[in-house]
């Protein structure tokens, strides 16, 4: 029995990591429109960000980024006025989004993945409803598992969004690796006691990367998918 | 008479440091509008880069920017075509004009510099007509001295700029520090041989600022007002 056990256990690890994926900056162009999309709202409620300040927020949770926002502007806003700004920002990124476009290489990497049977799913720090186009533009919408902030008690950094991944995928998170654009997706990833993989399309900094923890960075899916092997997974050639 | 030089010497080093400062990124917030702007521009003579891929050219000159997407894209493109694209640009940033806002603390921070009688000029790879609304944001077209990118032969990284601005005002370069918000005017202030000092403003990381030779990295312009004694500038009590 533990020989078999053993045994199992040696042909599961040879199939290599499952792979988990953040949605906005790391398949989709969509960071840039949220960081407008923020400074927009933002300004409509009187805080004054800079662009930059937005960015190194983008891809946390929507009550962390608001809670960050009212703490550096030292102004107090109640549950109410907190809601009216999250809206502030959907209607400015709606705005927005007839310019979102896919990440070079995001749709072949998921063809990749598909072909070769490696697990995969996404976490998103998005609504169910708003993650909707962006998957479709992916063109994976039924295909994959993807975790809302919705379904989860915490969005990024908390490591709820890629627990609740491996769990629907029936795969232990030990065997998976997040692969992530910003600073909050490699938190979570180290919180779940998993292996983060930074891409520099979100604009975060390879050094930012490699600092919150990342095991490797890349460029972007498209290059990623030509350093499959260094994380252990094997295309067909 | 060599005594007297030496005095002259002595009292002129009192001063502290006469400040060149990059204007997109470092004094307005314009940066992400650029990175847009380019984007789309690129997409209409089927170049597809990553917005992240575009903000890390952002501070450069017209004519490298341009150079760096054609090898990039494996495409050739004519000195018509280039043109073409630039004008694009252009008119994509044109339409994003009512966004940009000054940084935090630009203002104050040039007041500052202005009440202390601390030497300033700005230094920027724009164009003189693309540099004029930001400077009337800033209220300062008349009382600083400005040098554009078609007032010289080589546009950032290439020192021409900063050094410009020093002969104008009559001070050695040596006697200069570069403020600016990418490694482009990092490397620009390096090749001048003087110190640059970066600001995160234009999204640029502290470590890439660093590596590229910074002396020191602050936040933005509001930031630098609370730390001008680092620089050895001493503004009033």
């Amino acid at each position: 029995m533990a020989n078999e056990r053993s045994k199992e256990r040696t042909k599961k690890s040879r199939q290599g990591p499952t792979l988990l994926f953040d949605l906005d900056g790391t398949l989709i162009d969509s960071v840039y429109q949220h960081i407008l999309a923020w400074r927009e709202a933002l300004e409509q409620v009187g805080m004054l960000f800079s662009n930059a300040a937005i960015h190194r927020r983008i891809g946390m949770s929507g009550d962390l980024i608001v809670r960050s926002f009212v703490r550096d502007s030292g102004r107090k806003l109640n549950p109410k006025e907190i809601e009216y700004l999250k809206k502030l920002h959907a209607d400015a990124y709606k705005k927005r989004e007839g310019e979102i476009r896919l990440l070079p290489g995001a749709h072949d990497l998921l063809s990749v993945l598909s072909r070769e049977s490696i697990p995969t799913a996404i976490g998103t720090s998005s609504k169910r409803e708003d993650a909707q186009a962006p998957l479709d533009m992916l063109g994976v919408s039924r295909g994959i598992t993807v975790v809302t902030a919705d379904e989860v008690a915490n969005a990024k950094p908390a490591p709820d969004l890629f627990l609740t991944c491996a769990e629907r995928l029936g795969v232990d998170i030990k065997d998976c690796m997040v692969v992530g654009d910003s600073t909050w997706d490699i938190l979570a990833a180290q919180r779940a006691r998993t292996l983060g993989v930074g891409l520099l399309s979100g604009g975060f900094s390879e050094d930012e990367l490699l600092r919150a923890g990342a095991y490797r960075v890349y460029r972007d899916p498209a290059d990623l998918i030509t350093h499959l092997d260094e994380l252990g997974v094997q295309p067909a050639e």
